[in-house]
């Protein structure tokens, strides 16, 4: 059996996101979707709502589980005995950041390989930060995420807003 | 009458900024600077000091006006008539936000184009970032930006150092 | 009354050249879809062909026409009263090349303007070079190019498979 | 059963090929390496040859293959019951074009996915091209490339030099 | 005497950065290490830390010597009578940051050269913020940095876990 | 005494070369510009043609001297007793290129360091290649490269001309 990590902040989860998540789905006999601690960056969502967040978007794909992590990458990988980590490709500035990264695990441990997978062209654009910035303004999100995913956010600003009032 | 939007921080307005309008106003009936609110980030300066130090950099230059805008800027395209949002391109990193930002324009409002224009190449290591950080380690910024921005990052850091002492 | 400029070689016209012309219409009076002569590049459909088959593509493209030129760009430009030349951009390759000729065109010509447009994202992929390939090794094309380009292309590789045998 | 493709001129296969070779067949249950007939380009080697030193560089990597194929990678990857196309990144104008070439092979058969892999780093600024310059003009390549594509340039270049003598 | 200044902030010295030391002292009479002070940034080690971990990994190191500078490098650089600015470039997205800021630094001293010189391949993936976030994490960096310097990320990661605890 | 060599194909030589060798003869006491036989690609000016206007652009500045190579460049290199090869770099997809190849002559050659430097600002569009391509579209070429190029390249296009007629 072989186990693919795919590793993020999801913060929040987009449909570029699942895009890559059920492409990678074909390929592997298990794919953890890991959501990542942060440390020191600051979410808008807490590490539980993220994974929640990506529990309520995956049920549906076979194969695929959501587990989180708080140090390093690929000691979580080891754990969890997987062969490959994914990321996903949108751009050319993605890929400089990606490609060191990947280099680094590599370094950290050999065994364990990082692929990368392109989403569909009409998810190029998305980023989380973008879904966030348009959501904060009012703008509408449903075509970039989940129909939960943008219920969590109007909540999330929603009350915020509510705060500043 | 066709009106084009040129959106920015203008935290502070430089000369490459200047050039963009410049060249725009030679292809539409109305050019707005559209000073961007920025929610999150700190600017330098006010939203009210941008707009002043634009609206003196353009007072001269004919069919261009400046205006701001708070929440996303498809909604201020659409507010003032605009058919396309003007991005000047400096690099292939700016190219790559760039891409992703009008992409996203596209999606949230398919009727305003974004379109993309050169700076003089004499502007293209420009940025507000580069003049801010020279500024405030006491370099000479008047090559890069016009006299009364000038005067007024001296302002600015004068009375930061003021503070300080 | 505005003009613009949209060079290129068309070697054949694709979706995404048509997308970009639909998109430029909007902005300007009059669009001028420059096919070149290239010179000494071995295009796949002659000149004449070449600006065939754009004519047939923007027939019902209100405010567009096609014609062609044989030296410099900015000297067709001038002749055609432009004011801005119109470059596609799909992907960071394209805008180092594009950067570097929309200078010197500027150099050549301080009156031309170069701005940028993005076609569609599902057309991102798209190129003549691409696909000339796929319909050279039988593929279909349907998807990347109007009809009647698509049956020019089967003509040509048919001719071509023909002269072989 | 998973089979991946890995295609490619392989004119001539590089260590920088044979790193991704290794590092694929931990992933896959099958990989055929495929070399690409390329109808219209002038390689140096021929399909037979190229194919050959591919066999033998591979002969003792488990669960790999060599193939050969004339038209389009996805119609050979179909008839090879392939799930993945694999390609190997180096640097970011690889990536690009990869990008666009990916998006269109997706376009022509939606159930293959192309995965990027990133060879060793030592290796990164390998590329056929640039091994056949340095053999050309006489340069040692025996760290770039297996004994036996080693001796099948010196033997290549050897003749050469010797019809022009 | 030619005098050449390598400057950064060192947060904390690097192999990658010792490489770029080392190869620049065979090209210069005198190397100066100029550590810079950063101003608004918040660094994990201090300014006297830094130069510290630089002064004792070039401690063996001919021709070179540590400095420091808080205003701007291009006058540093004319105090210390440098003809040469040192960068090293690991990755296009450095390129681009680093050809604004060398342009820049040209307008406002023509007399110092920016050259960029490239470290090590197996150093490429390299830089002080990976190297704080793997040992933030618990991950071991005696491949990455010099002995004196780890020892300085375990005491200052250790000390500040020991805050939180 | 540090001997530093500046090659490349320069077919012919812009002001954008000759702005990178006087930049170069203040770093070092002697730079050889190394004019590539380039084997295999077809210039427009022959290696003598090449050498001579380099030499008649080069004579009033200081430590440099021209000479060319037929092998490969580091075996030059050591040959000229240089320390350094110097590249200049205008753009991003340059820089690719270049590392690639540095990369390569520090495996062929250890002994020889890769620098790169940049070109004036207002030279980041010139090429050999769009001099070339304005001149043989009767474009004016006066502002790219010195006097004695012009006339040659007139010579040359003009030549060419009188024999198609």
């Amino acid at each position: 059996m072989r186990t693919a990590i795919y590793p993020g902040s999801f913060d929040p989860l987009t449909n570029g996101h699942l895009d890559i998540i059920q492409r990678a789905a074909k390929l592997f006999d298990r794919v953890v979707v890991a959501v990542a601690d942060n440390g020191e960056k600051r979410p808008l969502f807490t590490l539980g709502e993220r994974a929640e967040l990506v529990r309520e978007a995956i049920k549906d794909v076979e194969k695929t589980e959501v587990g989180h992590f708080h140090g390093l990458l690929v000691d979580y990988a080891a754990e969890q005995a997987g062969v490959a980590i994914i990321r996903g490709l949108r751009a050319v500035s993605d890929f400089e950041f990606e490609f060191q990264l990947a280099l680094m695990n590599r370094k950290l441990n050999e065994k364990v390989e990082t692929i990368f997978m392109m989403p569909r062209e009409t998810y190029t654009f998305l980023s989380s930060r973008m879904v966030k910035e348009v959501a904060r303004l009012g703008g509408n999100v449903h075509c970039f995420v989940p129909p939960h995913v943008e219920a969590a956010l109007q909540a999330k600003y929603g009350r915020r807003r509510g705060k500043k009032a």
